[in-house]
C-alpha cells in the first residue's frame, strides 16, 4: 500500500519549492526594505491562547494535541461517562497548533513586552494549520506572510503597508487594484442612520447595487427592518461613483453629523494625499463594501484582488486598536496585512509568470564516463563550485541517455561532456540544453559562459 | 497573567532569527552549490506513517493530534472502559506531528517515485517535535537541516556530502573535526570475533580506552562474555593510533579474513583518496567508536564535532541502504547528513562568531520632527530604498531621545537628522551610530556612504 498524507495537507517537489521560494524571497526582501525584521513563535501554543479568539466556529477547528503519557489519569469522568468529547478535549488536551500569525503575535508582544522597543515593526512567515473541510484552493495547513506595526498610531505605518504592497507586486510583475475602507466611515454611517446594528445589512446592500439595482437594493434595507428616513438618507452613498476624491467628497456631506465618520474621511484623504506625493502607482480605490472581520478592525481596511485573475483576496489586512488587550496589555494600537501565499502562487501559475531563472538551480551538470574522466572533471568541478556556480557531476556512469535525462527532469540549463578527446586538449564539450548548442570550451570559457 | 507558551518551545527575537537566518542561509547556500533541491512535507503525517519507526520509546515521544469533531464517538470502548490511555489512542487520533525529516523523506520517496529523477538530491529545512523531557539545550520543536542523495550506491555522494560539511564550516568560520567510521568494519570485527551480537559492548570497550586502559578494558569485554581468544584477538583493534592510513593498515591485517570488513576498509580508503585529490581542509578521523543508530546504517558514518566549544555533536549522518523498504519500495541506497542548527547556533554564540553585517537589518533611521520634515524627508527616504538600502521614518515626532534609543535597540548603524538648516541646504545631517560622527551630506553622498 502507497503511503500517504493527511488530507487538506501537501508535499512541495523541488519545482513547487523554486516557486514558493520566489514568492517568500521578494516578499522578505520587501519587508526587510522597509525596515521590518522576522520573528518565528512555536508551532504549538497553549490552548489557553488560542480558544475564545476566533469564535465558537474556530474553537472547533483549532487542532487539538493529545496530552502525553497517561492522559486518561487527570481526564474529566464526567465527560467521560457521558461521553462528551468537547468537554473531554479540555482535561486531555493542553495544546493546540496555531491557526494564524496574529494571535500568536499579540500573544508575543505582550510576553516579551519589557525587551521590545516600540514601534515594533515585525513580520513573520509561518505555516497555519486549520482543521477546515478540504477543498479546492482551501488546506487544512497553508503559509501566512504577516507584516504588522505595533505602538504607533501614526498614517505613515498604513502609507508605507500599501507602499509594501505596491513594491511586492510590482515585483512579481501581478496587476492588481488594492480596495480601502475605514471601519470609522462604517461606524459614521451606522450613526448617521441611527442604527448602529444594521451596519452588515448595509455593506452586504451596498455590494449588491451593480446587481439588482437601487430599487430593489432599498427593498431589501425596508425588509431588514431598517427605516424609510434611513433608507433615503443611505441613497447617496449607495449611489456613490466616481473617484475617491469625489466619493469622499459625497460621504462628508452624508457624514456631516458624524464625528467619527469625519475622522474616517479624514484619515484616508492623509493617506490618498501621501500615496499620491509618493508616487504609489497601483490603483487604489474606495469600497464601502470592504469590512474584512469588522469587530476586529478600528481604522483603515486593506484588501488586495489580481486584476487578471478571477481568484478571492491575495492581500489584506488594516488597523487594529486593542490587539493586545485580551491578553493584558490594553492601548497598543496596531496596522498589519497579510499576503497570502498560496493564493499568490495560483495567480502567478496561471499568469505563467514565474521568471525561469529562479526556478532553476543546478547550472552545470558533468556526466560520467569512467575513473579516468572522472578524474579529470572533479577539479574542474570543484573550480567551478568556487566561482559560485551550483554544479554536479553525475554520480556513477549510467547510460548517456539517462544522465541527459536526468538533466532535462532537473531543468539544467548546461551539460558538461568529457571523453578523450576532450581531455587530451584540455578542455569539455558544453552543451546548452535550451539551444542544443555544443562547443568545445575551457575552464574560464565554462565559467563565463554558464554566469 | 502573563501569557506563555508550552514548555520545551521557544519564541525567537529579531535578534535571534537574523543569528538563525544566518546558519541556514549559509547551509542553503552551499547545498544548492552542490545541486541539491528543497523540498518540504507537511508537518503532520498520518500516525500509521510514523508509528514503529523509533522504537518504543519513539512511540510515546510522537506529539499526537486528536481527531476533529466528536472523536469519542468512534473511541475503543474496551480501552475507555479500561481507562487504558495508550490503546484509546489509536481510536482517537490518527495524525501526529513529524519526529524527524528522515522518515516522511522516506515517505516523500515512495509517494512520488514516479515523479522523481533518481538519483535524488534533496535538501529539507524544518521543525520537527518530539515529546522529550525538555533541558538545557534539548527542545520539544526544533529545526533539523537534512542533505540525502537517494538512489545512488557511488561513494562520490559520500565525499560530496564531506564536502559540504568542509564548506559548510569553513563559511561559519567554525574549527570542526569530522569522524568517520564504516558498518562494514564494525560488521567485520564482530564476525572475527564471532559474536555480532556483542558489537555494541565492543565499540563501548573501545571508547573507553583513553578513560580507563587496556587492561581494564579487557576485564570488562571478559565480563560481558566475549571469549578470551576474541579478546586478544580484539587487542590491535583497542590500541589503534596514529593517521587513517597507519589504523586502516592494521584493519587490513586484523580483518583479514572478513571479506565485509575488507570492503569497509575499501570503501574508507576510496573516500580519504578522494578528500585529498580535492584538497578537503576539514581534519577527518576514522574513529570506529562511531555507530550512530547502528541498525540503521549500512555503510559510511559521519559525526561532526565543534573543535573549540565543549558540545555534542553539530552534524551527523551515513549511508543507509534500504530507508523506504519499510514503504513499500526496497533496494534504494541513500547516504545523508544532518545539520544541527540550535548546536550551531550554540556554538557560534559561544565563539561569539556571528559577523555584525549579517545581524543588522535597517541600515538608517530618518528621525521625525514634524510635518515640514516629514515631507522633506520622505522622497529622500524613497529615493533610498529605490537604491535598495533598508531605511525607515520614525513614525511620529516622538522625543529625540526616544528615536535614539529605538535606533540603538535595532542596532541601526546610520541616523539621519533633518532640521530647518539641513532643509535649506538640501541635506541632512547622518551620524554614524558606531563612531558617533556626524556629517551634513547630499543624498547621493548618504546613499555612498551607507553602501
Amino acid at each position: 500500500m502507497k503511503p500517504s498524507i493527511p488530507k487538506g495537507t501537501r508535499d512541495f517537489s523541488p519545482m513547487e519549492m523554486a516557486m514558493r521560494n520566489y514568492i517568500f524571497d521578494n516578499i522578505k526582501a520587501v519587508f526587510r526594505l522597509y525596515g521590518f525584521e522576522q520573528i518565528e513563535t512555536p508551532a504549538m501554543e497553549n490552548l489557553s491562547t488560542l480558544m475564545g479568539k476566533y469564535g465558537e466556529e474556530g474553537d472547533k477547528l483549532l487542532f487539538k494535541i493529545l496530552n502525553s503519557g497517561d492522559f486518561l489519569e487527570s481526564a474529566s469522568q464526567d465527560a467521560l461517562t457521558e461521553k462528551n468529547s468537547q468537554r473531554l478535549t479540555s482535561s486531555i488536551s493542553e495544546k493546540g497548533l496555531r491557526y494564524d500569525l496574529t494571535v500568536p503575535f499579540a500573544r508575543y508582544v505582550v510576553q516579551h513586552q519589557n525587551e521590545i522597543s516600540f514601534p515594533f515593526k515585525r513580520y513573520q512567515i509561518q505555516p497555519v494549520w486549520r482543521a477546515d473541510r478540504p477543498q479546492k484552493g482551501r488546506y487544512r495547513e497553508f503559509y501566512q506572510c504577516d507584516v504588522d506595526v505595533v505602538g504607533s498610531n501614526s498614517l505613515l505605518n498604513e502609507v508605507e503597508l500599501i507602499q509594501i504592497v505596491d513594491e511586492v507586486y510590482r515585483r512579481l510583475n501581478i496587476n492588481v487594484v488594492l480596495k480601502i475602507n475605514d471601519r470609522k466611515i462604517l461606524t459614521g454611517i451606522a450613526e448617521i442612520i441611527g442604527q448602529a446594528d444594521k451596519i452588515v445589512d448595509i455593506t452586504v446592500a451596498i455590494d449588491k447595487m451593480d446587481k439588482i439595482g437601487l430599487e430593489n437594493v432599498n427593498k431589501e434595507l425596508l425588509e431588514k427592518g431598517i427605516s424609510q428616513s434611513a433608507v433615503s438618507t443611505l441613497e447617496p452613498i449607495l449611489l456613490l461613483k466616481g473617484s475617491n476624491a469625489e466619493k469622499l467628497n459625497t460621504l462628508k456631506t452624508v457624514l456631516a453629523k458624524s464625528e467619527v465618520g469625519q475622522d474616517g474621511i479624514i484619515e484616508l484623504e492623509s493617506i490618498f494625499t501621501y500615496l499620491k506625493s509618493l508616487g504609489v502607482k497601483t490603483e487604489v480605490e474606495l469600497d464601502l463594501t470592504l469590512a474584512r472581520g469588522l469587530n476586529y478592525y478600528t481604522g483603515a481596511i486593506f484588501e488586495v484582488k489580481a486584476k487578471d485573475v478571477e481568484i478571492g483576496s491575495i492581500t489584506g489586512g488594516g488597523r487594529y486598536d486593542n490587539l493586545t488587550g485580551v491578553f493584558g496589555l490594553p492601548g497598543v494600537s496596531g496596522v498589519g496585512i497579510s499576503f497570502g501565499a498560496d493564493r499568490i502562487y495560483d495567480v502567478l501559475n496561471q499568469l505563467n509568470n514565474f521568471p525561469a531563472e529562479s526556478l532553476d538551480c543546478t547550472k552545470l551538470l558533468f556526466v560520467s564516463f569512467g575513473d579516468a574522466e572522472l578524474a579529470y572533471c572533479l577539479p574542474w568541478l570543484q573550480t567551478i563550485r568556487n566561482a559560485g556556480v551550483a554544479s554536479e557531476i553525475y554520480p556513477e556512469p549510467a547510460k548517456m541517455k539517462k544522465q541527459m535525462g536526468y538533466a532535462d527532469a532537473k531543468k539544467i540549463p548546461f551539460v558538461a561532456i568529457v571523453g578523450g578527446d576532450e581531455m587530451a586538449q584540455g578542455k569539455v564539450m558544453l552543451k546548452d540544453m535550451t539551444s542544443g548548442d555544443q562547443a568545445l570550451v575551457s575552464l574560464e570559457e565554462l565559467i563565463e559562459k554558464i554566469n
